[in-house]
Protein backbone atom coordinates (compact mmCIF):
# COMPACT_ATOMS: atom_id res chain seq x y z
CA UNK A 1 0.00 0.00 0.00
CA UNK A 2 2.37 2.51 1.01
CA UNK A 3 4.99 1.51 -1.82
CA UNK A 4 1.68 2.04 -4.90
CA UNK A 5 1.41 5.76 -2.76
CA UNK A 6 5.11 6.38 -3.33
CA UNK A 7 4.56 5.27 -6.92
CA UNK A 8 1.84 7.52 -7.79
CA UNK A 9 3.31 10.49 -5.66
CA UNK A 10 6.70 10.06 -8.30
CA UNK A 11 4.14 9.73 -11.00
CA UNK A 12 2.45 13.28 -10.14
CA UNK A 13 5.69 14.39 -9.89
CA UNK A 14 7.03 13.00 -13.23
CA UNK A 15 3.94 14.54 -14.59
CA UNK A 16 4.14 17.80 -12.84
CA UNK A 17 7.68 18.01 -14.49
CA UNK A 18 6.90 17.06 -17.69
CA UNK A 19 4.65 20.23 -17.43
CA UNK A 20 7.54 22.61 -16.30
CA UNK A 21 9.51 21.14 -18.70
CA UNK A 22 6.53 21.79 -22.17
CA UNK A 23 5.90 25.09 -20.33
CA UNK A 24 9.82 26.02 -20.28
CA UNK A 25 10.80 25.01 -24.15
CA UNK A 26 7.30 26.71 -25.25
CA UNK A 27 8.53 29.49 -23.58
CA UNK A 28 12.01 29.28 -25.03
CA UNK A 29 10.16 28.73 -28.73
CA UNK A 30 7.98 31.55 -28.06
CA UNK A 31 11.20 34.26 -27.02
CA UNK A 32 13.65 32.97 -29.95
CA UNK A 33 10.42 33.67 -32.76
CA UNK A 34 9.92 36.86 -31.37
CA UNK A 35 13.57 37.77 -31.40
CA UNK A 36 14.04 35.82 -35.25
CA UNK A 37 11.36 38.26 -36.09
CA UNK A 38 12.25 41.25 -34.84
CA UNK A 39 15.95 40.41 -36.31
CA UNK A 40 13.85 39.92 -40.03
CA UNK A 41 11.70 43.08 -39.92
CA UNK A 42 14.20 45.51 -38.82
CA UNK A 43 16.56 43.69 -41.82
CA UNK A 44 14.24 44.25 -44.39
CA UNK A 45 12.68 47.54 -43.56
CA UNK A 46 16.40 48.58 -43.65
CA UNK A 47 17.46 46.62 -47.07
CA UNK A 48 14.51 48.10 -48.73
CA UNK A 49 14.44 52.24 -46.91
CA UNK A 50 18.43 52.41 -48.01
CA UNK A 51 17.37 51.17 -51.92
CA UNK A 52 19.26 52.94 -54.17
CA UNK A 53 20.94 53.00 -57.70
CA UNK A 54 22.05 55.24 -60.45
CA UNK A 55 22.60 54.21 -63.80
CA UNK A 56 23.34 55.46 -66.71
CA UNK A 57 21.28 54.93 -69.82
CA UNK A 58 21.77 55.61 -73.35
CA UNK A 59 19.70 58.09 -75.00
CA UNK A 60 19.39 58.85 -78.93
CA UNK A 61 18.59 63.07 -79.19
CA UNK A 62 19.31 63.49 -82.92
CA UNK A 63 19.76 60.33 -84.74
CA UNK A 64 22.74 61.81 -87.03
CA UNK A 65 24.38 61.99 -83.32
CA UNK A 66 26.07 59.55 -81.24
CA UNK A 67 23.81 58.70 -78.50
CA UNK A 68 23.85 61.10 -74.60
CA UNK A 69 24.11 59.39 -71.03
CA UNK A 70 21.87 60.16 -69.02
CA UNK A 71 22.15 59.60 -65.27
CA UNK A 72 19.19 57.66 -64.12
CA UNK A 73 18.18 57.14 -60.30
CA UNK A 74 16.04 54.67 -58.63
CA UNK A 75 14.57 55.44 -55.38
CA UNK A 76 12.80 52.95 -53.19
CA UNK A 77 10.02 55.53 -52.35
CA UNK A 78 9.16 55.61 -55.70
CA UNK A 79 6.87 52.86 -55.47
CA UNK A 80 3.81 53.91 -52.88
CA UNK A 81 3.88 49.83 -52.58
CA UNK A 82 7.69 49.74 -51.72
CA UNK A 83 6.87 52.40 -48.65
CA UNK A 84 3.80 50.39 -47.67
CA UNK A 85 6.60 47.29 -47.44
CA UNK A 86 9.18 49.57 -45.13
CA UNK A 87 6.33 51.12 -42.85
CA UNK A 88 4.61 47.90 -42.13
CA UNK A 89 8.32 46.27 -41.54
CA UNK A 90 9.28 48.67 -39.12
CA UNK A 91 6.14 48.98 -37.41
CA UNK A 92 6.36 45.04 -37.18
CA UNK A 93 9.79 45.20 -35.45
CA UNK A 94 8.85 48.21 -32.94
CA UNK A 95 5.93 45.57 -31.90
CA UNK A 96 8.09 42.67 -32.01
CA UNK A 97 10.91 44.51 -29.62
CA UNK A 98 7.74 45.79 -27.22
CA UNK A 99 6.22 42.28 -27.25
CA UNK A 100 9.97 40.70 -26.20
CA UNK A 101 10.27 42.58 -23.34
CA UNK A 102 6.75 42.34 -22.29
CA UNK A 103 7.03 38.77 -22.84
CA UNK A 104 10.33 38.79 -20.59
CA UNK A 105 8.76 40.87 -18.17
CA UNK A 106 5.09 39.08 -17.31
CA UNK A 107 7.63 35.54 -17.65
CA UNK A 108 3.78 34.36 -19.64
CA UNK A 109 2.06 34.96 -15.62
CA UNK A 110 -0.32 37.59 -16.98
CA UNK A 111 -3.33 36.26 -18.73
CA UNK A 112 -4.73 39.52 -20.64
CA UNK A 113 -0.93 40.46 -21.26
CA UNK A 114 -0.48 37.16 -23.31
CA UNK A 115 -3.89 37.58 -24.96
CA UNK A 116 -3.49 41.07 -25.92
CA UNK A 117 0.08 39.83 -27.28
CA UNK A 118 -1.90 37.16 -29.71
CA UNK A 119 -4.31 39.64 -30.99
CA UNK A 120 -1.15 41.91 -31.48
CA UNK A 121 0.85 38.88 -33.46
CA UNK A 122 -2.29 38.16 -35.77
CA UNK A 123 -2.53 41.76 -36.76
CA UNK A 124 1.24 41.56 -37.58
CA UNK A 125 0.40 38.10 -39.48
CA UNK A 126 -2.21 40.55 -41.49
CA UNK A 127 0.08 43.58 -41.83
CA UNK A 128 3.30 41.66 -42.83
CA UNK A 129 1.08 39.35 -45.53
CA UNK A 130 0.13 42.67 -47.34
CA UNK A 131 2.98 43.99 -47.54
CA UNK A 132 5.03 41.21 -48.68
CA UNK A 133 1.86 40.60 -51.80
CA UNK A 134 1.76 44.26 -52.63
CA UNK A 135 5.87 44.47 -53.15
CA UNK A 136 6.25 40.84 -54.27
CA UNK A 137 3.62 42.66 -57.60
CA UNK A 138 5.84 45.82 -57.76
CA UNK A 139 8.58 43.99 -57.88
CA UNK A 140 7.54 40.87 -60.15
CA UNK A 141 6.42 44.08 -62.81
CA UNK A 142 9.65 45.62 -62.69
CA UNK A 143 11.46 42.04 -63.36
CA UNK A 144 9.38 40.81 -65.95
CA UNK A 145 7.26 43.69 -67.24
CA UNK A 146 3.77 43.41 -68.93
CA UNK A 147 3.25 43.66 -72.65
CA UNK A 148 -0.42 43.80 -72.34
CA UNK A 149 -0.54 47.32 -70.56
CA UNK A 150 2.93 48.07 -71.89
CA UNK A 151 4.66 48.52 -68.54
CA UNK A 152 8.27 47.78 -69.22
CA UNK A 153 10.31 45.96 -67.01
CA UNK A 154 13.12 48.15 -65.18
CA UNK A 155 15.26 45.72 -63.40
CA UNK A 156 17.54 45.24 -66.65
CA UNK A 157 19.04 48.68 -65.63
CA UNK A 158 18.77 48.48 -61.99
CA UNK A 159 19.73 44.72 -61.40
CA UNK A 160 21.16 45.77 -57.84
CA UNK A 161 18.18 47.88 -57.00
CA UNK A 162 16.08 44.71 -57.67
CA UNK A 163 18.47 42.50 -55.92
CA UNK A 164 17.61 44.62 -52.55
CA UNK A 165 14.13 44.36 -53.16
CA UNK A 166 13.79 40.51 -53.58
CA UNK A 167 16.35 39.95 -50.71
CA UNK A 168 13.84 42.39 -48.16
CA UNK A 169 11.04 40.54 -49.54
CA UNK A 170 12.47 37.00 -48.69
CA UNK A 171 13.56 38.39 -45.18
CA UNK A 172 9.71 39.63 -44.81
CA UNK A 173 8.06 36.46 -45.39
CA UNK A 174 10.61 34.44 -42.91
CA UNK A 175 9.40 37.34 -40.54
CA UNK A 176 5.63 36.92 -41.24
CA UNK A 177 5.79 32.93 -40.85
CA UNK A 178 7.20 33.56 -37.49
CA UNK A 179 4.81 35.81 -36.31
CA UNK A 180 2.12 33.03 -37.88
CA UNK A 181 3.85 30.40 -35.82
CA UNK A 182 3.51 32.47 -32.79
CA UNK A 183 0.17 32.63 -33.11
CA UNK A 184 -0.13 29.08 -33.83
CA UNK A 185 1.62 28.50 -31.21
CA UNK A 186 -0.38 30.15 -28.63
CA UNK A 187 -3.56 28.54 -29.96
CA UNK A 188 -1.90 25.14 -29.64
CA UNK A 189 -0.87 26.06 -25.88
CA UNK A 190 -4.60 27.28 -25.15
CA UNK A 191 -5.85 24.24 -26.95
CA UNK A 192 -3.48 21.60 -24.72
CA UNK A 193 -4.49 23.59 -21.44
CA UNK A 194 -8.23 23.45 -22.45
CA UNK A 195 -7.88 19.65 -22.93
CA UNK B 1 -28.83 26.59 6.12
CA UNK B 2 -31.28 25.20 3.87
CA UNK B 3 -31.96 28.34 2.11
CA UNK B 4 -28.78 28.86 1.62
CA UNK B 5 -27.99 25.46 0.04
CA UNK B 6 -31.05 26.43 -2.70
CA UNK B 7 -29.22 29.94 -3.43
CA UNK B 8 -26.15 28.42 -4.09
CA UNK B 9 -27.67 25.85 -6.48
CA UNK B 10 -29.61 27.95 -7.86
CA UNK B 11 -26.23 30.37 -8.40
CA UNK B 12 -24.62 27.20 -9.99
CA UNK B 13 -28.05 26.87 -12.19
CA UNK B 14 -27.61 30.49 -13.30
CA UNK B 15 -24.29 30.56 -13.77
CA UNK B 16 -24.18 27.48 -16.43
CA UNK B 17 -27.26 29.18 -18.20
CA UNK B 18 -24.90 32.07 -18.80
CA UNK B 19 -22.14 29.66 -20.07
CA UNK B 20 -24.59 28.13 -21.86
CA UNK B 21 -25.66 31.03 -23.84
CA UNK B 22 -22.60 32.50 -24.26
CA UNK B 23 -21.11 29.16 -26.14
CA UNK B 24 -24.44 29.36 -27.99
CA UNK B 25 -24.03 32.74 -28.96
CA UNK B 26 -19.77 32.48 -29.75
CA UNK B 27 -21.48 29.38 -31.68
CA UNK B 28 -23.88 31.63 -33.85
CA UNK B 29 -21.26 34.35 -34.07
CA UNK B 30 -18.65 31.91 -35.38
CA UNK B 31 -21.46 30.55 -38.02
CA UNK B 32 -22.64 33.86 -39.48
CA UNK B 33 -18.92 34.87 -39.96
CA UNK B 34 -18.29 31.67 -41.79
CA UNK B 35 -21.00 32.77 -43.78
CA UNK B 36 -20.11 36.42 -44.98
CA UNK B 37 -16.41 34.92 -45.55
CA UNK B 38 -18.06 32.30 -47.83
CA UNK B 39 -20.54 34.68 -49.71
CA UNK B 40 -17.89 37.44 -50.19
CA UNK B 41 -14.81 35.56 -50.96
CA UNK B 42 -17.22 33.70 -53.92
CA UNK B 43 -18.05 37.67 -54.78
CA UNK B 44 -14.68 38.62 -55.48
CA UNK B 45 -13.65 35.73 -57.21
CA UNK B 46 -16.58 36.06 -59.45
CA UNK B 47 -16.19 39.63 -60.10
CA UNK B 48 -12.82 39.41 -60.97
CA UNK B 49 -13.08 36.34 -62.57
CA UNK B 50 -15.16 36.99 -64.91
CA UNK B 51 -13.69 41.34 -65.15
CA UNK B 52 -13.27 41.86 -69.65
CA UNK B 53 -14.04 45.06 -71.25
CA UNK B 54 -12.98 45.82 -74.65
CA UNK B 55 -12.70 49.72 -75.53
CA UNK B 56 -11.52 51.35 -79.19
CA UNK B 57 -8.55 53.06 -78.68
CA UNK B 58 -7.18 56.26 -81.21
CA UNK B 59 -4.46 54.78 -83.05
CA UNK B 60 -2.60 57.90 -85.35
CA UNK B 61 -0.83 55.55 -87.76
CA UNK B 62 0.58 58.45 -90.17
CA UNK B 63 0.17 62.21 -89.40
CA UNK B 64 -1.55 63.35 -92.23
CA UNK B 65 -4.23 60.77 -92.13
CA UNK B 66 -7.52 60.74 -89.58
CA UNK B 67 -6.17 58.79 -86.54
CA UNK B 68 -7.93 54.86 -86.47
CA UNK B 69 -9.91 53.02 -83.83
CA UNK B 70 -8.57 49.83 -82.62
CA UNK B 71 -10.33 47.80 -80.42
CA UNK B 72 -8.18 47.21 -77.26
CA UNK B 73 -9.12 44.47 -74.68
CA UNK B 74 -8.71 43.67 -71.02
CA UNK B 75 -9.23 40.87 -69.32
CA UNK B 76 -8.15 39.76 -65.67
CA UNK B 77 -5.65 37.18 -66.09
CA UNK B 78 -3.09 39.02 -68.08
CA UNK B 79 -1.89 40.59 -64.76
CA UNK B 80 -0.28 37.73 -62.45
CA UNK B 81 -1.40 39.31 -58.93
CA UNK B 82 -5.14 39.25 -60.61
CA UNK B 83 -4.75 35.68 -60.81
CA UNK B 84 -3.35 34.92 -57.48
CA UNK B 85 -6.12 36.83 -56.35
CA UNK B 86 -8.60 34.98 -58.19
CA UNK B 87 -7.35 31.64 -57.04
CA UNK B 88 -7.01 32.75 -53.55
CA UNK B 89 -10.34 33.69 -52.86
CA UNK B 90 -11.10 30.77 -54.86
CA UNK B 91 -9.45 28.37 -52.01
CA UNK B 92 -10.56 30.64 -49.60
CA UNK B 93 -14.23 30.27 -50.65
CA UNK B 94 -13.97 26.12 -50.57
CA UNK B 95 -12.81 26.41 -47.77
CA UNK B 96 -15.28 28.48 -46.22
CA UNK B 97 -17.73 25.76 -47.03
CA UNK B 98 -15.85 22.72 -45.86
CA UNK B 99 -15.49 24.32 -42.06
CA UNK B 100 -18.99 25.81 -41.98
CA UNK B 101 -19.94 22.27 -42.93
CA UNK B 102 -17.90 20.38 -40.35
CA UNK B 103 -18.34 23.20 -37.60
CA UNK B 104 -22.51 22.39 -38.01
CA UNK B 105 -21.55 18.54 -37.81
CA UNK B 106 -19.57 18.38 -35.13
CA UNK B 107 -21.40 20.90 -33.37
CA UNK B 108 -18.11 22.30 -31.71
CA UNK B 109 -17.21 19.70 -30.05
CA UNK B 110 -14.06 17.66 -31.41
CA UNK B 111 -11.26 19.35 -29.83
CA UNK B 112 -8.71 18.06 -32.64
CA UNK B 113 -11.33 19.69 -35.73
CA UNK B 114 -11.94 22.90 -33.54
CA UNK B 115 -7.93 23.27 -33.03
CA UNK B 116 -7.53 22.02 -36.71
CA UNK B 117 -10.05 24.74 -38.26
CA UNK B 118 -8.59 27.91 -35.74
CA UNK B 119 -5.11 27.06 -37.61
CA UNK B 120 -6.81 26.70 -41.37
CA UNK B 121 -8.53 30.35 -40.62
CA UNK B 122 -5.00 31.31 -39.59
CA UNK B 123 -3.72 29.97 -43.20
CA UNK B 124 -7.02 31.58 -44.92
CA UNK B 125 -5.76 35.20 -43.17
CA UNK B 126 -1.89 35.23 -44.43
CA UNK B 127 -3.56 33.62 -48.08
CA UNK B 128 -6.20 36.37 -48.21
CA UNK B 129 -4.38 39.47 -46.83
CA UNK B 130 -1.31 38.89 -49.39
CA UNK B 131 -3.66 38.61 -52.28
CA UNK B 132 -5.62 41.85 -51.39
CA UNK B 133 -1.86 43.01 -51.00
CA UNK B 134 -1.01 42.19 -54.52
CA UNK B 135 -3.78 43.44 -56.02
CA UNK B 136 -4.52 46.74 -54.41
CA UNK B 137 -0.90 47.44 -55.99
CA UNK B 138 -1.70 46.49 -59.07
CA UNK B 139 -4.87 48.07 -59.16
CA UNK B 140 -3.10 51.64 -57.91
CA UNK B 141 -0.64 51.39 -60.85
CA UNK B 142 -3.69 50.74 -63.28
CA UNK B 143 -5.55 53.97 -61.60
CA UNK B 144 -2.74 56.50 -61.22
CA UNK B 145 0.75 54.58 -63.09
CA UNK B 146 4.05 55.93 -62.29
CA UNK B 147 6.24 58.35 -63.54
CA UNK B 148 8.96 57.27 -62.28
CA UNK B 149 9.11 53.77 -64.55
CA UNK B 150 7.66 54.98 -66.98
CA UNK B 151 4.12 53.19 -66.37
CA UNK B 152 1.62 54.74 -67.97
CA UNK B 153 -2.26 54.30 -65.91
CA UNK B 154 -4.56 52.29 -68.06
CA UNK B 155 -7.85 53.09 -66.17
CA UNK B 156 -8.67 56.36 -68.12
CA UNK B 157 -9.54 53.75 -70.67
CA UNK B 158 -11.15 51.09 -68.82
CA UNK B 159 -12.92 52.65 -65.86
CA UNK B 160 -15.65 49.55 -66.13
CA UNK B 161 -12.67 46.89 -65.90
CA UNK B 162 -11.46 49.22 -63.34
CA UNK B 163 -14.22 49.79 -61.17
CA UNK B 164 -14.65 45.92 -60.99
CA UNK B 165 -11.51 45.49 -59.49
CA UNK B 166 -12.24 47.79 -57.00
CA UNK B 167 -15.24 46.02 -55.67
CA UNK B 168 -13.46 42.77 -56.09
CA UNK B 169 -10.40 44.16 -53.44
CA UNK B 170 -13.49 45.78 -50.91
CA UNK B 171 -15.10 42.57 -50.89
CA UNK B 172 -11.97 40.24 -50.42
CA UNK B 173 -10.84 42.78 -47.46
CA UNK B 174 -14.40 42.55 -45.93
CA UNK B 175 -14.01 38.34 -46.30
CA UNK B 176 -10.26 38.54 -44.64
CA UNK B 177 -11.48 41.31 -41.68
CA UNK B 178 -14.55 37.94 -41.33
CA UNK B 179 -11.42 35.50 -40.86
CA UNK B 180 -9.37 37.31 -38.67
CA UNK B 181 -12.09 38.14 -36.83
CA UNK B 182 -12.94 34.04 -36.57
CA UNK B 183 -9.22 33.21 -35.09
CA UNK B 184 -9.84 36.33 -32.90
CA UNK B 185 -12.95 34.65 -31.55
CA UNK B 186 -11.48 31.46 -31.23
CA UNK B 187 -8.90 32.55 -29.13
CA UNK B 188 -10.91 34.26 -27.12
CA UNK B 189 -12.88 31.65 -26.29
CA UNK B 190 -10.04 29.47 -25.09
CA UNK B 191 -8.56 32.16 -23.76
CA UNK B 192 -11.60 32.20 -21.48
CA UNK B 193 -12.08 28.72 -21.01
CA UNK B 194 -8.22 28.36 -19.73
CA UNK B 195 -9.05 31.60 -17.46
Amino acid sequence: MERENRVSVGGMESDKDVRVANKRSLRCSDLVLRFVALALTLAAAVVLGVDKQTTLLEVTLVSSLPPVHVPVTAKWHYLSAFVYFVVANAIACSYAAVSLLLTLATRGGKKNVALMIIILDLVMVALLFSGNGATMTAGLLGYQGNKHVQWNKVCDAFGKFCNQVGAAIAMSMLASLAFLLLVLLAALNLHKKHK
